[in-house]
């Protein structure tokens, strides 16, 4: 044991508790770096992670404590800590396991992720537990105690529903923002939605981003629950409420190697529809040679995969295989998609069909799996009743209210128009291009940025017809937007054949 | 582009640049936690990596940076850093590819550990190297281009010598300072012999922390170069002089989990070995219940993967397989092996003979490994001649003061004694018992401390007898060498069949 005096260094990084002292100190205590160090003023007791500093910042009677540690200790002058080696966490054993290839119960997966979300865990430790996730895969039983896990030590939102309707599409697809359809549908037809959405990381918008421009999506589990409670649900931002903290940290450190191990991902899934109580999910897997997935297999197991692991959930599920060949709807970024969505709710004549009729299938099917309607027929009859007579406009409205309403920002002023070389059928439309044109004039932090499709796919052009349309906030994203390769993203065939 | 102000963090965190900013700058510049972010000072470059705070100890337009990155800039008053996004570095790809299973080739591991050792890599992404090298192997050619890259990216000592004497012990045998006799030996018949050794992790010492009772054992590459030039060889701490600049930095993230992929652990020992032109090299592998190997099958995979990497080295080797089944000579901790190694050389009447002969037998071994004696015997014979006359002796002490001589501390002055329970024949003795018994004496951190084995396996006792002796240099540890199982560390067999 030794007596230390505290030293602030007044940077906080990042929720861990991280306590530093000199070379001379460590070698006194007989510790190395990462190990752990129980910190004790009186009756408080805190663990924090050694760090260890190679020259004269800290004399040899001094820790130092980063903000968080600092805080958390509630250090007042004069203090004194006195420090001894804490035991390492049990955590360390079972990740250990998990490299090893071994499987993990779920007392062990659920220790884990209780260290994770108490910050106990460096990111050396969290990212040797991510690799044995990735290296060694999760077996549906180990991502069904994972998600759990995850949903156990997080908040949650608890509704006395029968039935509590959720959807998620694992993404890839251009303007694809029918979560803003559904969501106003399935609870204008009375039923409970708590939906929430990611921001986008790589794409031109993630739903939380397209539905930030109407109202607020930063909200607490408190006020989740009353929005839902009054208007039946929410279209929110999931990172804004701790629903699935240990997801938080753990994309964190997944984030350098952009890893995604399957069953993190399921569970990661999994666990914000098991946090807002939903037991009847609908997913969307789009496939095709533009999307996450290129093949019928591939969407099959994981079709396979996410029913396993919702059966053991106890969550209704159905999978549906969708396209994922060109965008949905004709606007991407924030404020296109939006006005995509509003013409949809308000019937107006151009409304994008394709978006339309993929949010009445979703809701059909959503329907469909609660088992209350005689037939799938019966259900999209609702659902199109629903949609026509304006109802679910309305209920759009009722919760951008509920949650904050904004003023909407519109469209960037400045604007590149792409047209056709030459004249033929469009042949195939690269997804991948689109976003990047669309982040390239600065979607999503600029929300009137993006791109509008003109054309879809099998449509006939002439030369010279428009394609799309780049739009920016600022004109010197349009130099960036030049740059990038603009007349690839549309093939178009004049064979004659 | 950002323009920011710089402000000092007053404390290093091992030599990682790290440069911090607040949410809302991270958000502006479209940047996330351990993104890299180049700096920029008029002609001035440095790439970070990026940590982001997340309350205001950090203005908008403000950059924190760790101490190391702010004199490594060389940041003076009123200096404005231009930020910029940098872009990811290739080794993410490659060490992406090894997490998923695929071999690496030349190129990819030197370009990864060139990196390491720039310290452009940040703890979460070595750790992910070490996750890739431990759950999928690396094979020979792969641990041989590590060792190289190790050996390329650090310090070298280039010996001109056609002969250059190596030996390395993987371990675990309490007591075993060889080292210590074959150095003098060997550099007393002429050859040339930098030995660097390890620190004790775990165990009550380690050759360098026995060393360093009797001579300086931190010196430069410049300086130990000198001291070989001069005495023919040395005895040194490898982490003192950056040979293997790379491996002391894995080593660090590999610690908390104790992870040893088994191809990094031998690029570990080799590159070491190659850092110094060894290219005679003697393999101890002990091995017994009370081993790091208990098999001699696994002894025989280890032999197999040792002798195929030194091949594509290019350097002569013998693996020798030896027992782990108690002790080697009397002493236990750094000023106790000292002794014993002491009174071997010495030819003192007590020397332990287990010791001298374990030497004897690496150095004839050795000596026949060069080719250039026609038997065993006659090496043998040489090897004998040089202990027996004295030359090793006064050898060892021209390494010494080579090396810098230091005034040999004393035995611990507290003491207690261990004495047989029954009377009957020692049929165990428990290294790993007598080793936490020794560290918890205070070894190594206190040299006068550990353990004096009285009787080896085979021997018979009387009830009485003392068994070993714990020293210690202060009272307080008595106490906690008296909470161990002291009388478990033998076991007597009084059967009389």
């Amino acid at each position: 044991m030794l007596k230390l005096i505290p030293k602030r260094i007044p940077i906080r990084v990042g929720h861990k508790y991280i306590a530093i002292v000199n070379e001379k100190t460590a070698k006194e205590l007989d510790m190395r770096c990462a190990d752990r160090i129980l910190l004790k003023i009186g009756r408080k007791r805190l663990t924090a992670i050694l760090d260890i500093t190679e020259k004269k910042e800290l004399r040899d009677n001094q820790i130092g404590l980063f903000a968080e540690t600092w805080d958390k200790l509630k250090i007042k002058k004069g203090d004194i800590i006195r420090v001894n080696v804490a035991p390492k966490p049990e955590s360390d054993v079972y990740i250990k396991e998990k490299l090893l290839g071994k499987r993990l119960g779920a007392e062990k997966i659920d220790t884990i992720i209780r260290d994770i979300v108490a910050d106990d865990l460096s990111d050396i430790e969290m990212t040797y537990f991510v690799s044995g996730c990735f290296t060694r895969g999760l077996s549906d039983e180990e991502t069904a105690n994972l998600t759990k896990a995850i949903v156990k030590h997080g908040e949650r939102l608890n509704f006395k529903d029968r039935i509590v309707m959720d959807k998620h599409c694992i993404g890839g697809v251009p303007g694809n923002r029918t979560t803003m359809l559904v969501v106003p549908i399935i609870t204008a037809l009375g039923y409970r939605m708590p939906k929430t959405s990611s921001r986008a990381i790589t794409s031109p918008a993630g739903t939380a981003d397209t539905m930030e421009v109407l109202a607020n999506v930063v909200n607490n589990a408190k006020k989740l629950k009353q929005i839902a409670d009054k208007v039946g649900g929410f279209i929110t931002w999931g990172g804004g409420v701790d629903l699935a903290a240990a997801d938080d940290k753990l994309i964190r450190v997944r984030y350098p190697l952009k890893l995604d191990p399957q069953g993190m991902l399921l569970a990661s899934i999994m666990a914000k529809k098991y946090s807002v109580s939903s037991n009847n999910v609908i997913i969307d897997i789009p496939i095709g040679k533009q999307g996450k997935l290129k093949t019928m297999k591939e969407a099959m197991e994981l079709k396979k995969r996410f029913l396993a692991i919702a059966k053991k959930l106890r969550m209704k599920m159905k999978v549906v295989v969708t396209n994922a060949d060109q965008p949905i709807g004709n606007g991407i970024g924030p404020v296109l998609e939006c006005l995509d969505v509003i013409k949809v709710l308000k019937n107006e004549e151009d409304a994008p069909l394709d978006l339309k009729e993929k949010a009445i299938m979703l809701c059909t099917e959503l329907l469909h799996l609660t088992g209350k309607y005689k037939s799938k027929k019966s259900a999209e009859k609702l659902v199109r009743e629903v949609l026509d007579s304006g109802k679910a406009y309305k209920q759009f409205n009722r919760i951008i209210k509920a949650q904050g309403k904004k003023k909407m920002k519109k469209v960037g002023e400045f604007k590149i128009n792409v047209t056709a070389e030459k004249t033929g059928k469009i042949t195939s439309i690269k997804n991948k291009l689109i976003a990047t044109i669309s982040r390239a004039a600065g979607a999503p932090s600029n929300p009137g940025a993006g791109v509008y499709v003109h054309k879809k796919l099998g449509e006939k052009v002439r030369k010279g017809d428009k394609l799309f349309t780049v739009y920016t906030e600022n004109k010197i994203r349009i130099k960036y937007v030049k740059k990038l390769p603009l007349n690839k993203a549309y093939h178009i065939n004049n064979n004659k054949k």
